[in-house]
């Protein structure tokens, strides 16, 4: 038996639906926030993929050539793709907030967690160097969990200028500040003397090791904990923009209803390479042991990088495969209804063709309705409507037809009362 | 600067958006009749997609290998995928009624009409050995287009049992059934001198060829056109059964409200290897030379090949990337306003916090709002809001703030008027 690719998963109908329901609900707040759709395709060329991705992404992006041998890969992410797009189109206005919702692959290590096929989510705006862009797309994604049902949330924030800062600070070398991000984000999965060992790796003495680490302990309330930093930093010109950005932000929090959460964390790296000023990552209350259900950060270098102007830039992108899993888990599907709503059953097979009638009716006038194609009784045919949770079974028989109505069925209570058939959809 | 890979195309904003819109249409009607979605990944094992996909498409899938040299390949169509899980999913109920939307990929000649990464909308009814499920998933098909905007169709109707008779009776090599098949799905494209070509290289003689393209020219109203092949079939019973087939389909055909399209065409074979019974192709009325825009057929014995139990099959797709040009060329487009409806803007930098906070207001009660991010003056806040067609500017301005008021300007007839902020919702 053909199983599904490793590291990929077929979803049957009730898992679907959730996907659906979820994703659904998303693209209503992205729209809300008046975010505009961009369609790109699947694979890529990639001498473009890899333009930017970091070392890490690129081991890990399907690779192929196609029969003329042109070095495609899939997507990895939708950024590339986005910054491609604006680079070559500069008709774009300014700005340009747009979503995308789909799939992209990485060659991973399969887990309970980590899929080799993955969804998401994103919004972008381009041309806005103000961080208000950046407050805007992280409300957006606030505002899509709280549609999906979540309550609470915590949001760390942090500026990669200030990393960059401390590499300065430290003495670390400044050549290899990337390699540094990549080794001390990586401090929730592989621990302190994990990263310390990567930042030998790197050429950091363990003295600077330790006071990088210790100076990114720093965490807390916004404004507190920016105060503070900028102690620290008062020589760094780096350090001092990343402040100052970070401030901004909280500034516009209130506005945008996204203060309570915020919490500027100095450990949050972000993987990528490409980020270029605040980075950003949301976590579910109560959810956090599970990991960001949504990060993002500002690339206001990438779009120029990709042959377009000098152009600021910032995106969130919500994890689709973490969000549904904890909607699971908060019991969020359990109230809703996703499946069709009204089954047709006849009575004998005489009167089939006109159930499909009444059917072809009820799907017109908007109602999700079912029928009975393989010649079932009608006990059989109630038997499958009640399997697969119809609540109202309309049933079409001779005499009642003669007389120009329909039964209908109430299959909680199994209570039934006949409706004439032009007041059905009304009725229903 | 990069392009999108050649083949393959990027959406901007508008044409994304009227994708979109078709796409939900036709999600809606999929619903409608009770359908469910089934998520399938992009990329299978190479084993299994080419299992059944007949000589000319397998040249077609984009082939590769992961990183532990597993042969894999993009998905060219939906129904592989849907069968392999039918095999291995015993428990899905029956009838299984599965949709999926999304885009498959093949290495093809790109041109004006055909790309390499392109978007199929599919409905199939697992389990149902009798052709009112035939009939039902060419009925969702005519569905789907009439809620887009299409009005007349022409259902082009044949049974692969007929043409198989047809080689039978004319004495072609019947082991060569599937190469004769799609020599003469290609009459189309390459017209009867092509065809006869290609049948001489499978070994029929030019008069068995000529006879063939005689018999498979009938073509009209099903009863009539059934009655004439039947005298011609007589002695064939899987001829005859074919006949039974494309008579019951008639007899469905009126009560789910597809009969005045339906028309018998005896040439129609189709490309893919695996139909068993009843093929269709539906075209739009008024744009028959742009090709069919949903096409199926019956595929009985192809969940057995991929290891399941016995089960009949029939489904259809509709070919998104024929349906929206033509939607365009209809003008259907016209008049759907499709982007976002309300633009905030600040007539000052004093109460920008203020109108982000009506800005988040109005999104929270389900309106699609946008508002400054560039810092703009008021008057190029408006031509801004103007140039991307919001029809109504709500603008926050210091001394109506003071009073709980704020301004909303109907941006065609420049009008403009005071509302209290606590009923602006209401009010727009």
């Amino acid at each position: 038996m053909f199983q599904p690719a490793r590291g990929t998963r077929d979803f049957l109908p009730e898992e679907m639906q959730r996907r659906n329901w979820a994703l659904d609900r998303i693209r209503e707040v992205f729209e809300a926030y008046g975010y505009e759709p961009l369609g790109t395709p699947a694979f890529e060329s990639w001498e473009m993929l890899k333009l930017k991705s970091g070392e890490d992404v690129v081991n890990q992006i399907y690779y192929f050539r196609d029969k003329s041998d042109r070095e495609l890969g899939l997507r990895f992410e939708w950024t590339a793709s986005l910054c491609r797009v604006v680079a070559s189109h500069r008709e774009l206005p300014r700005p340009f907030k747009r979503y995308a919702i789909g799939p992209a692959w990485r060659y991973e290590r399969p887990s309970e967690k980590r899929f080799r096929e993955f969804w998401q989510a994103d919004v972008d705006i381009i041309g806005v160097a103000d961080v208000i862009a950046d407050v805007e797309v992280i409300a957006v994604a606030v505002d899509c969990f709280k549609r999906l049902g979540f309550e609470g949330f915590l949001i760390r924030l942090n500026d990669r200028r200030i990393l960059e800062a401390f590499v300065e600070i430290t003495g670390m070398p400044k050549e290899r500040s990337l390699d540094i991000f990549r080794a001390v984000d990586k401090l929730d999965k592989i621990g302190v003397e994990g990263v310390m060992d990567e930042l030998a790796k790197v050429g950091a003495s363990a003295e600077a090791s330790s006071r990088l680490l210790e100076l990114m302990e720093s965490k807390g309330e916004p404004r507190t904990t920016i105060d503070e930093i900028r102690e620290t930093l008062a020589g760094s010109e780096v350090g001092l923009s990343g402040c100052n950005a970070l401030s901004a932000i909280a500034g516009y929090a209130a506005a945008f209803g996204i203060e309570p959460y915020i919490v500027v964390d100095l450990s949050l790296a972000r993987g990528f390479d490409y980020y270029t000023g605040p980075v950003y990552e949301v976590y579910a209350e109560g959810f956090e042991e599970y990991g960001s259900i949504a990060g993002g950060g500002r690339y206001d270098e990438l779009i120029e990088l990709f042959g377009g102007e000098p152009t600021p830039a910032t995106g969130i992108s919500l994890g689709i495969e973490r969000i549904v899993p904890l909607l699971g888990k908060k019991g969020a599907f359990e109230d809703l209804d996703l499946g069709p709503r009204v089954y047709v059953a006849s009575a004998s097979d005489a009167v089939r063709a006109k159930a499909i009638e009444v059917a072809q009716k009820l799907r017109r006038s908007g109602f999700s309705t079912d029928l009975d194609l393989m010649g079932r009784s009608l006990t059989r045919q109630l038997d499958y409507a009640n399997r697969k949770g119809f609540k109202r079974v309309v049933i079409v028989g001779e005499k009642e037809l003669a007389e120009g109505r329909v039964s209908v069925r109430d299959m909680a209570t199994a209570e039934q009362w006949e409706v004439k058939l032009g007041d059905l959809a009304d009725h229903l």
